[in-house]
């Protein structure tokens, strides 16, 4: 018996389950494979090739509702009202600053408006902007985010913008953390690296058999890469990653690496040759419980029946089961 | 119908909650209305004087099982030797640091060895010393801890030990958040700072407004106050307190503070005022949830109510209930 949520009614999905839209990994091939899967998928956003080719691979093999994600900070709203127009997606993602300057083309297309946020002041301007659904991401997340944790940011913020639908995102990648999102008064969850280590994400054989042999303790949020790469990504988010030997060498120095161009050109370089001890692979921390790469539509698949599995187990403790 | 599980069986409970043995708040007084209102109440570490003082309330007030937690670094055998003879806990729980050279004396007096984890490696560890509970702490507590989250180190922990059971511990403070644990795979939750906002806790008033004020938002996980205050925890846990002014003053500058004699003084002689501006004001990320200072009994009989009623909400998603 699938669970049924306001995420489920609103986009008319088989499962409360959205790919995160993780820039550079998530093309159309995954968030295709998740929609036709029966979950919402969402292509990360890239540069204008980026979209161009991988909406247009969405857009071409979907055949149910799937949606993008921009990044609030960087995106133009030209560019938003063109994804929209060129390839209807049924629902697009703001994610990292505020969400004002596009909300209004996104409603304007009929789409679903998605805004995630990572603490309590950017889920009340999410409501502000007449956010659809409220997407509360944890520090567990893997890639880009913040501090808050899921298990606490979730009913928070559940409290904070009821009736708004809020999706839990940020370490959920096995049915136990769809299920406890869900008890948690969500309406479904968000999940990003389970989904990386999928055969339709855009990853090199490397970096799943690292996150495939990485524990969450091997993780690490910080901005090591971002201040050797010169990114202009906002210093409040934090980027979770598996640590490796680059890491290991600048952590708790991240002043010291924002003034030496001679380190920043050395990373460069390592990321130009693709280095494994430099090249940073993102992941959350529920890398714990990913052990294979496999095609989307099987870990989905699993996800819900091990939501149900452990919703009913739960359910059961009521009448003297043990 | 109360919540049965692996916890409530082997301790005889009502309710598969564990009060945090916070130090210095949590004295006999709390762990005695813990117990006597169906959970397992357990004292929290101090001197010997607090230790005699403490354990003779609980011992003369508790009608239920109640317990002990020290901390593995600090704590020596002969004190946990004398506790177990003279109080009779049924429980001891030891925490950061390593179980093994008081995990004999524990069991030698017939008392239910609980090891609290914050990573893999202690849960192995655990593991081996012959644990009877493993207490998964996520970094969302209040007070010492370290960088995991409780969503994900959960599961990861319960796979890694099974069939030992596990808590959760960490960022738990309502009903949602006892459900979502036992979806998790835990036989029940650890709870803190939800207990430090009791009429019973040993908190002052203003330390009371301090946590039903704050948001999750205002809690900082840091080193600041243990390098203030020229304390001898071990420097992989971490404490998560409310932010004031002496944090935001040193925050990021943990290495510059650890050579300023003159400001830790500055800081000694603040807590000897009790000072707000400096005071530490230990708190979980889960205070967003918590609005007013109660007995703790009334506490307890609403997040056994709260969970009830969230399990039941779930399972009810799989029959059509929106």
């Amino acid at each position: 018996m699938p669970l049924r949520t306001a995420l489920t009614e609103l986009l008319d999905l088989r499962h409360p389950v959205v790919s995160a839209p993780m820039g550079g990994v998530a093309g159309g091939a995954l968030a295709a494979a998740v929609s036709n899967a029966g979950g919402l998928g969402l292509v990360g956003s890239g540069d204008r090739a980026w979209l161009e080719r991988e909406l247009a691979i969405v857009a071409d093999t979907a055949r149910a509702a799937w949606g993008i994600g921009f990044l609030s900070w960087a995106v133009d709203d030209e560019t938003v009202q063109w994804a929209l127009a060129e390839y209807q997606p049924r629902a697009v993602m703001l994610s990292f600053g505020d969400p004002a300057p596009f909300a209004e083309s996104v409603r304007a297309a009929g789409a679903v408006l998605m805004v995630q946020v990572t603490d309590h002041d950017a889920a009340r301007r999410a409501v502000q902007v007449g956010a659809d659904v409220i997407v509360a991401q944890g520090g567990e997340a893997g890639g880009h985010g913040a501090g808050r944790s899921t298990l606490t940011l979730v009913p928070a913020v559940a409290d904070l913008v009821h009736p708004t639908p809020v999706l839990a995102a940020g370490g959920i990648a096995d049915g136990r953390g769809l299920a406890a999102a869900v008890t948690l008064g969500a309406a479904g969850a968000m999940i990003g690296t389970r989904f990386e280590a999928t055969t339709e994400a855009v990853l090199t054989p490397e970096e799943g058999r690292a996150i495939v042999a990485a524990r969450g303790d091997d993780t690490s949020r910080n901005r090591v890469f971002d201040i050797a790469r010169r990114s202009a990504w906002p210093a409040k988010y934090t980027a979770r990653m598996l640590r490796n030997p680059f890491f290991d060498r600048w952590q708790d120095r991240e002043d010291v690496l924002r003034d030496d161009f001679a380190a920043q050109d050395v990373y460069l370089d390592a990321l130009r040759r693709a280095d494994p001890t430099a090249l940073p692979v993102w992941a959350g921390e529920g890398v714990d419980l990913i052990t294979a790469i496999e095609p989307a539509a099987e870990v989905l698949a699993r996800i819900a029946a091990e939501a149900d599995a452990a919703l009913a187990r739960a359910a059961r403790r009521h009448i003297d089961e043990l």
